[in-house]
């Protein structure tokens, strides 16, 4: 077993345990050498069955076990800080679940540590950009044929919302993804952002404002606008139209086997983003496990995860206010230039 | 009203009534003068409300009453033959409903009259030359782009077939759409056919061989497929692919709005032919009138009628004798030259 | 020809010269009786070939030529008041182009003058009305099926604009589409709006700000987006996604024949948007001449003109300032009432 | 390294290389352990950078190899039979990629050698059963909410074939992927075939009968027809339609991206079936080596390369001859009971 990357994973819940799979029975080239879980019935029954896997329910421990040499952060955002801090105090690689940490003030600090340790370390878990395609958007922009994009226009619905989802996480939650891909298929930072909340739906439960819609402007004059409605109750779906100079190209389209019955022609929609972006997330951790065993870091880093979290609180405000918030971002350090 | 065109229509059922309302109220530049219909008060119903038209049982009488400058033929096609040779006989122009006639035996007589008259007089109800998609598809392929043509592969279903809908009928009724439609679009003639009967569907009434897949060869070699399937129960779809040397090109598939509930993506999909080529016949029937104002004739005629008879007949035997059999088609007269 | 709607057409330009080739051609139930054209060449020009039309320098001239029943208003928008006035004061039934006026003072006009006349006389231009896609959107919004809309996402694109285009006009020309369709698919009225400029694509003519987006805010909590992009070089796009409680339909899309050769899978887009609503204005110009024929008026009028304009304003105001600009909407008369 | 499945891949030519990097960076739980391939340096080339990997020209020699515990079959078909016979007597698992062998009597010889190992041994890389497409389409298929299947319409093309590629491979080896998917979806045997040969295309080198129109009829009568067309010369497409009794169900149209241009609104189509079907491989072999460290066999295995070796034989008869064919088939071992 000497050869494939052991990972210490930390949190086993939904996501966590989804991961633990992925590891096993998916990604080629590494193995879980450890998990953590405040819950240890939780964090062993996520490892039945796998072998050389300690388990813990202090993450710390779990990144000193034996053959740890990468983590892969799946625990709740307010435990994350703790975990980058000592994933870079060991120089191990880690690949952090969205949103790298609550606040973009912790987002600094973790900038900061990661300028102490030298190198990047951390990659965060954006995983549309592994979306095929995402890339292929991307691909043909930088291509260049279409000119200069000037316009997104993105929708992102869920069939519906856990029980704790408050207004402010549509924003910083859920518009975080086109945050990060926006930023990303533009290679620009979003400067300014407007929130509009049409009158909530029926299906919305008492007091959310859902669905809300997004507006975002860019340093190089584009405009992001983001639909976002997480109880539409119809489906989960994620699309994505760039309207440049010289043509337009869209995605997330459903696409799937036509069915003609007498209700007429139909497709059937994702339900769920674990099935939307499954192909995404087996790519993303292949990727950085390919990566990690090489010695590099290429995917999102903490620069992103902090620029997510800058223009998500200014969403927030722009939420609460219903005014147009300007995005104060930190200088962008050496360490991250380059897109 | 002496500036529109007179028609009368002979038969007032379901295709008759349809096409009354369409040169009072769609078409430009013509008006019912007379309708004859054995059924009397279903001739009057038919054209109640409209001025300055006469209505008969005997459709002879129909041709000779006042304002008659051209014939719409609507009635049963046994008796569109005795309706023809009147028309001829007085030299009207008439637009005839197909089939023509009910065989290739009397399509040859009214081909032998027409030529006795000396001019073309008869077009003939193929009214999928005049369906916006169909065109598209024949310009295309005359425009050379594609190459030669290879195949049409067609697809062509009904809801449900009338009670006394036999077996033969879904070659020589519904497929003799497709024949016309493959002659026109490749300006072939069809040489031989091949009738499969996959085991019928238990949507089919008793004894009635539904579905059917036919197979034409034309005189330079191409082929024609064509599933038929008149219990289908779940839509009107007609549909045609042209594989050619250097591309294909599909028209038919269901375009409509998209609709997206939580059961999926779902296109509405027309269950009747009077909806999905409703602009076809009303494109028809105003190019007939228009053309027969400036005297001419433009669309498919007796040759067609003749031609689509008698490789229906062909079928019908191939049908019955799950053989090949070959098409055996008279020699085509110098009136009828051309595409 | 008694019996036809004798109907004067102000304007023999572009849009004039389709409008009498369409009366003369598809519509039934009418013809041309009169035609005025400061050019009296051109307005020769549009009706050469046809009979019993009246040829004038003078719009009101034509109002009182022989045989005239109805009148078309196809003019420049300054030249709509005097005309509209004119109509009104011989009670003859009016189609206006849109914009009915250039402005909501002269649009209060135009409703005094009906008022006054006692009876609706007038309907305007907005074809989108007739076009077989919105209609079925309306029809399934009506319906209730899916619930309450929450959202309109409209897209509006042309190849390129006429030369005197101006940064305003793609508000108060282009988008004014849009603003009736909104108003009429969710029968409500929209009451505030503003305007996001995104960088002007290098295909913009200097100082054009094209492309924009608009949101408008409706009296019962919907959003309204349009990205309205008038030189966008790649074709002639309208569509519109209505987003609800229970559901989303998309209308708009393009859906034509496939072709498929070595470059990928192609559909064709329509360049021009007398081909993409040449149905929806065939089907406007005979709903009304058949509701004229019957003595009523169906279509969107004076009202819906004025309540455009109103919007309008408020959105080239919100274009200028870069402000939320809130619509002040006079009191709607009662012979308005209804939607 | 122990508790990876050690595999030994037998020819390293495209598909073997490819297989060989499947199993070393995408496919979990299996390593390379032994490469053969009579051209020593292609072997070397194609595992370079592994370690712990033999490279033999023989690939007997590869089998008894330090580690390996089971075999995938990548090199030419005719050396398919010995290297199968040789993993059978070391009761080897094994995945041959199709053909299993090059005639249904060397077929017959393999089922007897895994008869007389007791237990199933093969799996045949038929990997359309592990497309994400297909695999909905049996699901709705075995679910019944079509009813019966009636007629399969199958479309087959590439850009362009090898060039020693002849008129009999268009059934053996390019239908047979059909042959094969089409008893797989429908749970039946084929029992007859007839080919028909449309005049070739411009495309096709001098000699070759392309495209060509198989047609086969089922045990229980359903009709499945399939285009294959190797020189199409516009893409890889491999399309379904399954017509059942109450609806029908399509796979395979392109989906990607939808990027409008002037040109159009164009869709990207595969060039190459490695790309298409490129998840599909990965699943197959993922599928293959999960299964085979449970110790089970869970694909398509001898019985199903040996039918479709025999309706593709019958195929190629009835290609030669013109004329329809029945297909002989042994009947079928109890080792090979089930779907």
């Amino acid at each position: 077993m000497g050869d494939l990357l052991g990972v210490a994973v930390l949190g086993a819940g939904h996501m966590g345990a989804d991961h633990i799979r992925r590891l096993d029975q998916v990604v080629s080239g590494a193995r879980v050498a450890a998990v953590a879980d405040p819950d240890r019935a939780r964090a062993e029954a996520a490892v039945a069955g796998l072998d050389h896997v300690t388990v813990h329910t202090d993450p710390v421990a779990a990144l000193d076990a034996p053959g740890v040499a990468a983590v892969l952060i799946a625990s709740p955002a307010p435990a994350h800080e703790e975990a980058l801090l000592a994933a870079f105090a060991r120089r191990l690689p880690v690949l952090c679940e969205k949103p790298m940490v609550p606040d973009s003030a912790g987002a600094l600090r973790i900038m900061e540590a990661e300028l102490g340790a030298g190198r990047r370390l951390a990659q965060i878990g954006f995983m549309r950009r592994y979306d095929a395609e995402y890339r292929r958007l991307k691909a043909l922009l930088d291509g260049g044929r279409l000119g200069r994009p000037l316009m997104l226009h993105c929708t992102h619905r869920n069939v519906s919302s856990p029980a704790d989802f408050t207004s402010a996480m549509l924003i910083n939650s859920s518009v975080s993804h086109e945050i990060d891909a926006a930023r990303w298929l533009l290679g620009q930072e979003l400067t300014a952002v407007t929130v509009l909340r049409p009158g909530p739906s029926a299906g919305a439960p008492g007091g959310l404002l859902d669905p809300q819609f997004a507006l975002f402007e860019t340093e190089r004059g584009a405009l992001v606008d983001v639909e976002v409605f997480v109880n539409c109750g119809f489906g989960y779906q994620v699309r994505c139209e760039a309207v440049c100079e010289a043509g337009s190209a869209r995605i997330g389209d459903e696409h799937t086997m036509v069915v003609t019955t007498r209700g007429g022609a139909r497709q059937e929609v994702a339900q769920d983003y674990l099935v939307r972006f499954a192909a995404a997330y087996d790519r993303e951790v292949q990727a950085w496990v390919d990566a990690t065993r090489r010695g590099e870091v290429t995917g999102p880093g903490a620069w992103d995860g902090y620029a997510a979290s800058a223009v998500a609180e200014a969403g927030v405000r722009a939420l609460e206010t219903g005014q147009r918030v300007a995005v104060d971002l930190a200088p962008r350090p050496a360490l991250y230039a380059g897109r």
